[in-house]
């Protein structure tokens, strides 16, 4: 048996929940810290009516597999377990497998607890030199990193990212690495003092920045954030939407069609790119996001505080 | 005084509304044939509180022009009479000049009267070998142009074009000339039997649609298109958005995140575009889909005519 963080309706510490059980191809990982993330938050509230061990973001050692090169290693793991077989999965995207699970989101139990299971094609090891503080945000900067996947910009856009959260920080960090003009837009001055790194312009609401940016990036979580990207972005620009929550409450979505906006989807990414943005770029302080850790036993007043607004990023640790 | 079809919280003919003033590097235009539109039926339902002469869609004849090389040609023009100053006209997108006004739309009065008056740079002359019949399409066929336009196509694609009206249908012929795997969806036998031109394919209804379309392009103009169009569509796919209305209604758009969704806004085209697609498909049956034409004089009758799902395009004649 083992400690797990479960969710069945209830969000509750367990003390003895069973070991997940390895399958072919597959490894078992030792979780050695693991961060809450909005989805977490979400799950708890109902969405996708997920049930089982929560948790998608941590830092771990592989302590069984059957290739065992991989024995001992540290490592982050890609979230979504997919057939391997599909088409998707055959030109590498597997993030799209119809027939996928996805760690602590979707029919596959989380690494809130201490062992979890993935596809030894998801995980990536942690060079000796990105301390284990860092590498937990292996996941929430390749989901940032998916924008620079699927925009190619070319630098000398206008762009504007909506959302002092964890998210929201982390795009513009990501995107101010290929485009000098980011400005991120909070209500939150602590977290927009810690955001202005690597040239990123902060703004306390929007009521100052410029409409007509070319690219807007909805990172707000809220549901006013969607409306607001609309009133910001130039004509045939781009909004990336970078959150589901946002999208919840009736919006007019005419002036997509009446600016030829494109509205782009993003959601995780390879972890290939948050880790070779990671070795290229040691100064982004992805360490100042982590407000608060708690050890596993304490989850619930974890998951609590994780929801406070002067929270960014809260660590469990095993 | 000229005869004009005028909406101003009423619909209704007048035999005396006042000339349109001509204006320094604008034509003034004796309209032959107008067509009715969609967005004319939106008008009258308040759709942007446009209150004047109705109309964008028309062929006609130069009969006042600074520019004396244009009296007595033969034209169509693009609706968008745009500043020709900012930052948009100089690169040629007039069609999002912030202070653009739209014949028969925004603040300009419409083609469904005697004369209507356009920016000289908005005319394109219509070549002999094109009959008022089919000229009278160039707004709406520019408009399912600009599709190709904002959207690299390499002609392997799988589309689905999800309504059988005026749009629909030409969306799906403009698509069948770059792409040979189109199929229209509506609920209308004969309009789907008119649509089946250059290999496109129809269905009625959308319950034998395989999912996973590469490109779904929204012209229900009803409120449930924009769900199916989701649901049609393949992870990473493209949605194209050619009607506000399919937005009205509240919709769950995380699929747009989960799936990495493209949405994509497109409104007015370029003449050129639907120009040259004349020329290039003179056997593509635009005049197949004018069902019914009315004198000026009973407007009216052509609008609630137009309104009906039997009728595809309506014309009023001068």
């Amino acid at each position: 048996m083992m400690r797990a963080v479960v969710w069945d309706g209830q969000l509750r510490f367990m003390p003895d929940y069973p070991v997940p059980e390895i399958r072919p191809g597959w490894a078992g990982i030792r979780v050695k810290t693991a961060g809450i993330c909005r989805t977490d938050l979400e799950l708890i509230n109902g969405y996708l009516g997920f049930s089982g061990v929560l948790g998608h973001e941590f830092v771990g050692m592989v302590e069984s597999c059957e290739d065992i090169r991989w024995i001992g290693k540290r490592v982050a793991g890609e979230i979504n377990a997919a057939c391997g077989q599909c088409s998707w999965c055959r030109k590498g995207q597997g993030r799209h497998c119809p027939s996928r699970t996805t760690l602590g989101i979707d029919r596959l139990d989380g690494c809130m607890a201490d062992s979890c299971i993935l596809p030894i094609a998801n995980l990536i090891e942690i060079p000796e030199n990105i301390s284990d503080d860092r590498a937990v945000f292996m996941e929430p900067l390749s989901a940032a990193c998916e924008i620079l996947e699927q925009l190619p910009l070319k630098g000398h856009e206008r762009v504007v990212v909506l959302g002092d959260g964890r998210l929201g920080i982390l795009c513009a960090w990501v995107l101010s690495t290929v485009v000098s003009d980011v400005t991120l837009v909070g209500h939150h001055p602590e977290k927009l003092a810690l955001a202005a790194w690597n040239g990123v312009k902060t703004a306390y609401g929007d009521s100052n920045i410029d409409p007509g940016a070319d690219v807007v990036v909805e990172a707000t979580g809220s549901a006013g954030g969607f409306a607001e990207a609309m009133s910001l972005c130039r004509p045939q620009g781009v909004i990336v939407l970078k959150s589901t929550v946002a999208l919840s409450e009736k919006v007019d979505l005419s002036p997509i069609v009446i600016h030829e906006l494109t509205v782009l989807g993003s959601r995780c990414g390879r972890f290939w790119r948050g880790l070779t943005l990671m070795e290229q770029s040691p100064d982004m302080p992805l360490e100042s996001m982590i407000t608060d850790r708690f050890p596993i036993e304490q989850a619930t007043d974890a998951f609590e505080r994780s929801a406070q607004h002067t929270a960014l990023k809260v660590l469990l640790d095993f």
